[in-house]
């Protein structure tokens, strides 16, 4: 089958689903009943065990079930080798793991999948360490998994776990602070990391939900995320994760000309674009050149006298500094960055917690990226039907995912994409993207350092830009300028199997992404 | 059947469900898979509908389906009258009426009930003057329902809602304010109430959400008690409710010298109980007695330089004043009764909003109840076993319901209930109450003007009691006295019909109400 990005998808895929090929982002539409959680009759008031390994037996895990992590504490995180590692000692095999993203620092994962304690994994992102040793292992034949990995967006992550496509039989819970009867929150304790939000949907779907904690605390908490309707057992371990691995302590602006430039240009189509009113809503993501877009564009509001209404998504310093501005009202806020975004989550009312699938889930009865007037997205490639990759490197490589990028692509009235032609000699705009992760259809504009770009879908857009007399290219021109420099990329060979697929927010896939021949 | 309570329940019941009879406050134990509400894919942001006859018209409300409603504006809801008069005029027949607690200004419904719009109620409290007119009507032949109704504790009806026992197919929600995309709460506005906790579960399981608003606002309130993805529909209406029928400009301490020993010896029992150390937790209804309860134990409080860790319930100015004060560290609020109580809320961060099953659901992970220490309740009746009635008045009138009377007794260590043993030449303390709402089991103490009951199964108690050498009596000694002084109370005599059921929290059947002879 051709997807409707063209992209040939098989009709069986081994180890997935039933197959249902991408069909246009706004076109899969579905209702229905969604999963149910178990309730159980509770007069007691004990949930404090003493171990992660009595915690795995008391939720009787067995081989063959699935269990979930989330990312909050990105690469500081301990909780998912801890918990890994005596199911590993337990003999337990098998296992499903659904994590919202995997770091560098899960680099013991492999021996797991080795030694088949994991055999299957779904996921909204891999990072670059990672994916490298992993595509590596595939690659030589060191590693197999019974089914492809799945990349979700943090959207449909959250769809796939309310909907009942994925049933968490155990969630495991890395928790900044829990009280004896489990409410816990992610902005309180040593290992704190702001938003839980990631984990929400696995918190209300999953059959036994444990919250592993270095700061256990009495009864009860105030500042509650998760609550102890949704939490059965609670175990206390001695650190969670490494604060330095967990947020930085700040994010930085991109100083490269290159990076300025780009989001110098994007900032420019904000306000050209009609879009930027008193009320305006706007996400970016956290990379240094999204954050210059973010600065450049608070200049611009100052200027214009306009208070937006919401800023979403990963939170930044940068988005805590707007909203003690005054510049943005709320922030709606699915992850924390930096330990100022924590304390500001924290402290600051007008900043709010929410989940997963408020935050993205296509199928609800509507997500805040629904809401958003302009997301600024970033790209590895870009090709000239401004389809994005942000899952794969040029060469094949797994070192990223989606997160939230096809999610506020899709909802935003205007999204743009900030990157370079190219970048350390490889053209990042190209004839195809290697992987797709996000439809060009949702992609409306690309700022790069030479100028801009339109999607020939928006005329009305391109009409406002030439109006405000921006620099403006055929998509074509920049990946020209990019082969002309960088010569036709060269692509990695691969086998026939499909180690991963690629699925769109609303369960289409979108791509799949196969073995590197060795 | 006899249940454990020695009420006589017949096998089956007319329009009523399996008939599990009361088996003892812990016995009936249960786990399974909660109800599953419906998902639905939705890309647009428009939600807000011009009208409730628009609205009930998206919904596709017909003949025999179940609507819901809280009654979080009390005396002053407008809401509840306004839908049901738009759905009588559009001829929908035939609707179970689920809502949380119904009032005087309810009285409409009675003409509903005539007309069959509303053939069946499930609800936790009726009002005097309301159960007086329902009763009257039933005993003169003037109305009648298809289903008797159910009495229902707070947590027993989350659990049904959750456990899929009663399906909505429409709640209205009555929102203080709401956003246009759905955001709402119960603490800003005109019409403000406080907590929304009652209507979480409905929020969360009903087909339908829709959200009817005298304070519609941009997108996004930072305050959010039920989000965009529960609610479908908002309705702007002139006014949701009467402000002075909402909440009561303060609540008032019992100024009965009666009232006031009673109180005194409350204070007495727990401080003697042991369970006053820090820590404690305390739960009281906002009657004036159960006040001056909490007044008396605040004093204690700071003699002893005790700090509590939470009180929680149906939240007045006077647990406000003991968070302030320092005297607990948070109150866990499902329900507030004044202007005070509505704005710590919204401003304290340690005052926080929990929904009814949080507060209260038997079938849960964990209930709030489970973690009281001591629950100060009132009685219209109690027996010599203990056994509570705040159901119905000696004459066999509907003149209230457990509330949470039943699930706070079940949940605390120590359940003191506060009466005169005799009020208005009507005895309180009798050798059977009329209606049993709460089971003697789960009640400890009894408090009166002129000293102390233990419950015989709470020996450890009375040995403390005795050694702080308060004024003991057996419980009979209290109805003898109130015998002497009243006479042997007179009975109502019944017809066979069933006129309403009190479920116990668990499902199971606690007692029958049946109609009065004419």
């Amino acid at each position: 089958m051709i997807n409707a990005v063209g992209r040939e998808i098989p009709d069986t895929i081994d180890g997935y689903q039933e197959v249902v090929p991408f069909k246009g982002a706004f076109k899969y539409i579905k209702s229905g009943y969604k999963a149910h959680s178990l309730y159980r009759t509770t007069f007691g008031r004990e949930k404090v065990v003493s171990s992660i390994k009595e915690v795995i037996r008391r939720v009787s895990l067995k081989d063959g079930m699935t269990i979930s992590f989330h990312h909050h504490l990105r690469n500081g995180d301990y909780v998912t080798n801890m918990v890994l590692d005596e199911i590993s000692k337990l003999g337990i095999k098998n296992l499903k793991l659904v994590h919202s993203a995997l770091f560098d620092i899960h680099e013991p994962l492999l021996q797991h999948i080795k030694n088949a304690v994991i055999t299957s994994i779904e996921t909204n992102y891999i990072s670059g360490g990672l994916g490298e040793k992993l595509c590596n292992g595939f690659k030589e034949g060191l590693i197999r998994l019974d089914e492809p990995t799945k990349f979700l967006t943090h959207g449909g992550r959250a769809r796939r776990i309310e909907s009942g496509d994925t049933h968490i039989d155990v969630a495991f819970i890395a928790s900044p602070i829990a009280d004896i009867y489990g409410n816990i929150n992610g902005v309180d304790g040593p290992s704190a990391c702001g938003s839980l939000g990631y984990i929400f949907p696995d918190a209300e779907y999953a059959d036994y939900v444990v919250a592993i904690t270095d700061n256990l605390v009495n009864y009860p908490i105030s500042y509650i995320s998760i609550d102890q309707t949704q939490v059965d057992y609670i175990v206390e371990v001695d650190k969670i994760g490494d604060p330095s691995g967990i947020v930085s302590g700040t994010t930085r602006i991109t100083t490269s000309p290159i990076g300025i430039e780009a989001a110098r240009y994007a900032a420019k189509v904000i306000e050209a674009s009609g879009l930027l009113n008193d009320g305006f809503s706007f996400q970016t993501g956290a990379g240094g050149t999204s954050l210059a877009t973010a600065e450049y564009l608070g200049r611009i509001m100052i200027d214009r006298k306009i208070t937006g209404s919401f800023g979403s998504g990963g939170i930044t310093s940068y988005f805590v500094d707007l909203l003690d501005r005054g510049l943005f009202k709320v922030l709606l806020d699915v992850q924390d960055f930096d330990l100022k975004s924590v304390k500001s989550l924290k402290n600051n009312p007008n900043h709010v917690e929410i989940g997963a699938s408020m935050y993205a889930n296509p199928r609800s009865k509507g997500c805040v990226t629904n809401m958003l007037d302009v997301a600024v997205l970033s790209a590895t490639e870009i090709d000239v039907n401004f389809n994005v990759n942000v899952t794969t490197a040029s060469d094949g490589i797994i070192m990223g995912g989606s997160g939230g990028h096809s999610d506020c692509a899709a909802g935003s009235k205007l999204c743009i994409i900030v990157a370079p032609i190219m970048r350390e000699r490889i053209p990042i705009v190209v004839d195809k993207v290697l992987t797709i992760t996000t439809p060009g259809e949702t992609v409306d504009v690309l700022a790069t350092e030479r100028g801009i770009a339109v999607n020939p879908r928006r005329e009305d857009l391109l009409e406002r830009l030439k109006e405000a007399k921006l620099p403006l290219f055929e998509i074509e021109e920049f990946k020209n300028m990019a082969y002309k420099y960088c010569g036709v990329p060269k692509r990695p060979e691969f086998k026939d199997k499909i180690m991963a697929v690629q699925e769109y927010r609303d369960g289409t896939i979108i791509d799949v992404i196969k073995e590197l021949s060795s």
